[in-house]
């Protein structure tokens, strides 16, 4: 009998239905903006959230009871098995994991390897079965012991190999199974005290091994994108990809704003002092967004707490700059969310994750019904239409602050100010969501 | 009679004198890490705070009562002569100012500049006499209603032409009064809400604007640095310039990071969630540190309280930062600190800048003593010393992820973590301050 | 020609409506729960925001050109002919007002009371034609600058006094308008520093006021209720009236429980570290909940931002606290809103409104088929039931520490957790909204 | 060979010594304000940070290695043998533990209860040989899954029940040890969602279980003081006890305010929103200030991160607000604080407490040299001072809004604000710290 027992497969029935077990608003066939709303969504189920953790917490430890807990191979089958059967009640294209989410732990990096080896061929059998597909693979660099002064960015150059050896495996792991993409998230790379740190140091060492990345992504012939993931802090106090912008930095100085793209999380970009759609736009505007992870921070919450996404109009904005500029490539929509640890049963799990899918189903709609009708991109063109006109196009070719400042004393220019409309465009968008 | 009647020039007492006003711990002339100590910190007054501000807040009016408010240029001088009565009571060096604080406010451009000129020649006559020098000039691109959605960045030409013709006027006022610097803080320069806002049309205009910047410094022979200061919000719900690493990303991407540097204050880094020692650490191994604006933000407070600094180790460790890296070139210490709207005395002004003063010149010598016994550095040498070693030097050159990852194979390579020593080294810093 | 112009009166015209001009949602006489939508959001605009604020920021002056601004009494009467000029085509029941929003400034306490008798009579005759209604009257006591340390927990007892003379001007003024309520904000009860405070003191000062308050209205027959407005800081570092709870501690203190209820702000909510739904659903736990006012705060600003509302899921949980326990009674819907600054048009005060009514009615009809449904609830009485079985209550009549300790030795209690289902219920929320 | 090695007894060797295993500001024997600094401090150490912790965070496991690890008696009294040689070195005169730290856990509540029985006689004797005291006990209700949704507040009777039985047993060990206090920490006695929450009911329930709590300190006659500790969120979203103004509303409401006082915590204060030194001088002003947790929160980190305090001037202003009110009756000075997880060392054990020891003896002298100069105190009664004129006792006595609002008019006041000096009190702070 499977940990989900008779929970069925979840279909879409519409609002109406009163059936918990099912889908409201998500129809992966229903076309929205030309695709198949599967395909414009992208969903991704993470692995370590709902398989690998165990419901602890600061203050707490393991709440959860799952008969795959336990650092044996028969166990990591089995929390495979658990998760191909929650895949196949949710229907969602794509997963995203973590080696050590996924293996066993070993006593050695080689034992490891092999242990990696075997359960991703696990993997790849049941992927094959099921046709779940992997968004991304990536290698958790922050859980062990040996990293907690950072991988890449560790004082010791031993760790800093290991973090590259890791790595490789994870991105062959990958390759084999056809990811789509390659994350790096950073918890560690960063410090616990400035005291301590050599900050030039340690982001020479960091570029150093991204551009790493990136030439073995072309050796091997991964056509996947590589992806950072921005997060300002926690585990550390301070963390090197703080946010888009910091990031695209950091790209900039080492050379790989070309190569490489950043997967944006809505909890990291309140925990940095942004609004989700902020991070997402930013990222557009300077060409670097790939994936995002739709998971929803507690406002009055000072930490990741990695919540599944409720709140439609926040949703609805998000997709919009998403698909505004046209969606998803090989990124999509990863739920880096855990149910709570109070939330015990299968049930939870499985509609936590159906709850979310409906919601973003909602925000997709939403926000293709805004760009169908257009009233909020026309006015930001008007807004600025001055700036197409031949007389200011004149003015500013080869302007200087010289030049600017004689046409502002000869014209006697004295502009007026011009409303800017930020309510009428909240109501705007509230027809829509 | 001025209005600081008979508040004497303030002279260095040493720590144990009572009197109020004298300073304690400021001494000018005493040598600290090779140069007077009036020449390590360059402090500066700032002329809008201390003479400009009439101690509103967002809830209530006028509080301050001072001979030299109105709008009229006979006020504007009362309020110049006031300032350098001020100066010549505390002794600093510089100040800075915004054209706004220092003219009246006229009904057109060419008025505006008309009184800029006459206030500025007085300036000029009054730093002649008295010796005080300007640390930087700035333009107050923020306050008139014009400015509502932004300078360089909004959506109305004749508003970037207006900025435009307003910077080329106060870099020429700075110029001529030979200011070591002009900064440029865009507190309007962002949006209050992403829905009628084109980030990357902004971004770019902003970036050229920053361009023509420099090259009018250039073509007027300034020799002073152009600053830019990061502030992560307030005015605006979000600023283009939100934090160091943020500027260094824009200064890339506009070809600027060898041209412009930073000005960096603590209240505005306590805003982005770094602390003040992050920031300048981090600017200077970006090469982009310039100057800081010494005033902090209240811990408990989400807007920016511009607070004189009171907290000797926290001052301590920012120029621990600053001396280690070889001190201010151009840059100093400028307070843009306003007292509180309920400290109404003229006493209160002087004795905010005269604690002020003995808060940096304490952290000043903390920072110096720290770093002639050099505990601190070599604790960060050590740390990071396996990195040169001759096997790993070897190791790493020419790397790759595949040569490291072969490394950790054959050589069993498991690392064990080493202490990272933290509270360590906060007992040692303890010494100190 | 009115500011309004041709803005016409606006009609409930149903979601599909093309009209910017209409309401979507809010029809006043659709029966929601058994009162007309109307009467159970009670909505109330306020006079401050709409028609006193100029439009400033700490760094920013005026930005609206309003024709009745000016310190007269004509610009007075001016302004309160545009305010029903609003009120009329939003044909709210209600608007809130404090002295000085309505009337010029005076040079002395007694030219004040005159001005207020002279626009409160004109405000009463507006009344009358118009029908509009006062939710609340309030003073003013932080704007002007002999409030700046305080009103009731000013060190001056001059102030406290002036303070008393001033509540009584504005409960009398309150009372004569037929006010269902009287409001007192504290802005400035709170400090700026510790250091300078006798927290003791100024609370009792504080408490004294409160109950002379409370005499003074049974004296004069007021019926309405006295309402205290939480909020934790701004202007003031800290404020008394921190949150909810604090509020209790000190009319419990004060022997006021029994007397005052609490005005509850989003805004201030936020800023306390809560949410909104938590400080309503805890206000009623307590027995002081009394109003509202419907203004969020925008989760990136660490300032007030009195914003309108716009999120339809988040006003809904609100109006399902306060409609489960029996709505409004004097209470009612305030808007503490302001329209952005750069939002200058007589359009945009219309439709900030409008649009705030429309998802103040989206939110009350999906509390209202919440509690139709009854599924919330029904949740909360299952996950607590076991409380109510028979051999609960025998165990816990009396119980001591000994006798329960005891029960759990003899019977081997040990309690096997339950799943907390956060996840389903807000999937069930998410139904409704 | 202790775990402690060769490590010294550390002895005060003064601020020029260069031993780091050595005192240079705390002498226990020196007299402060009349007492010796031991009996003044009152340190504690925390067995749960410094023994029971193993070094994990939310996003990584176990850093430290220590040979006690493990469930089962032998290791907790190997446990036991480390912290007393923590102490010996130490020379604190109190610890303060909860039972989970000390005890292993079995199979069930009977079973615990043996082994606490057990391990607190193995205490007994190590502190009769050691002098090392009792600070307070206090019992873990939020670890274990059972308390996964609270203890006293727990939907589940039997858990409430269960946390009856465990409190007793905590109270049981406190008192045969000797403890001074008894403290409650409700970690988990709040929500993690307020949908599934009955507010009432859970305070309702609370405030029955603290009243059992005091009724049984009676019954077997223990002398020490009930002590809560507030805070407002972590490990819940929202916990009761939020900060000292909530809990006295809470103790008000249930009848307790003069049974029960409170532990105060720098880090929960900073995640509440207040200054330490707030916090305290209102418990002190409210009568119910009982003990602190001298930990400093990152005022970067958004959770509790529990270091040992290193900013002495904070440090003195707390002291500075309990001296003056009389000091520590059985409240003391415990370090609720754990060094870093990359704090592997032994050394770095002792050396946290240490450093954290002299930083609070710095802090005590400079409150102690504060309160004899008296200058603060006396600039706070000046400031009030005029509420002590016969002619404001006469006008206040028996005063009405009516009676102070006829004195305004008759006598025209106008009052004229005063500075409150905020400057010159912080410089006049640091004069001494």
């Amino acid at each position: 009998m499977s940990f989900f027992g008779d929970i069925p497969k979840l279909k879409y029935e519409g609002p109406e239905t009163d059936n918990e077990f099912a889908f409201r608003h998500y129809n992966p066939d229903e076309i929205v903006m030309g695709k198949r709303m599967e395909d414009q969504l992208r969903f991704a189920v993470a692995y370590w959230h709902s398989f690998a953790w165990e419901g602890g917490d600061p203050f707490g430890g393991r709440t959860f009871d799952r008969p795959w807990f336990g650092n044996a191979m028969d166990k990591a089958k089995a929390k495979a098995d658990a998760a191909f059967a929650l895949f196949e009640r949710l229907g969602q294209p794509y997963f995203c994991f973590h080696d050590v989410d996924a293996r066993p732990e070993g006593s050695s990096f080689e034992e490891d390897l092999k242990y990696l080896q075997e359960i991703t061929d696990y993997f790849a059998g049941k992927m094959e079965t099921s046709g779940t597909k992997l968004l991304w693979g990536t290698a958790n660099m922050f859980n062990h012991r040996r990293w907690m002064s950072g991988a890449s960015t560790n004082p010791d150059p031993e760790v800093y190999a290991y973090a590259a050896a890791t790595v490789k495996s994870c991105m062959d792991a990958t390759h084999k199974l056809g990811g789509e993409n390659y994350v790096l998230w950073g918890g560690r790379e960063g410090y616990e005290t400035l005291l301590n740190t050599d900050l030039a140091a340690e982001m020479d060492h960091m570029g150093r091994f991204l551009n790493m990345v990136v030439e073995y992504k072309h050796k091997i012939g991964f056509k996947g994108t590589i992806l950072v993931e921005p997060k300002p802090q926690e585990p550390s106090k301070h963390q090197y990809d703080f946010d888009v912008a910091t990031c695209f930095s950091f790209l900039q100085k080492y050379g790989l704003e070309n190569e490489v793209k950043l997967n944006i999380e809505q909890g990291h970009a309140i925990l940095a002092g942004h609004s989700f759609e902020h991070e997402i736009a930013l990222a557009q505007a300077l060409g670097v967004f790939g994936s995002i992870d739709m998971n929803r921070n507690d406002y009055q919450s000072g930490w990741d707490t990695d919540q599944f996404p409720n709140n439609v109009p926040e949703v609805a904005l998000a997709y919009y700059y998403i698909m505004k500029n046209g969606g998803f490539s090989t990124g999509g929509t990863n739920f880096d969310a855990k149910i709570r640890r109070q939330s015990l049963d299968a049930e939870d799990l499985v509609l936590a994750h159906a709850g979310a899918m409906d919601v973003c189903a909602r925000g997709l709609k939403a926000a293709a019904a805004m760009i169908k009708d257009g009233g909020l991109e026309a006015e930001v063109i008007r807004r600025y239409a001055d700036w197409q006109s031949d007389k200011i196009k004149a003015l500013m070719d080869g302007a200087t602050l010289e030049s600017l400042s004689d046409w502002v004393l000869k014209e006697g220019v004295n502009p007026e100010p011009r409303s800017g409309r930020q309510e009428r465009l909240e109501n705007y968008i509230n027809r829509f969501v």
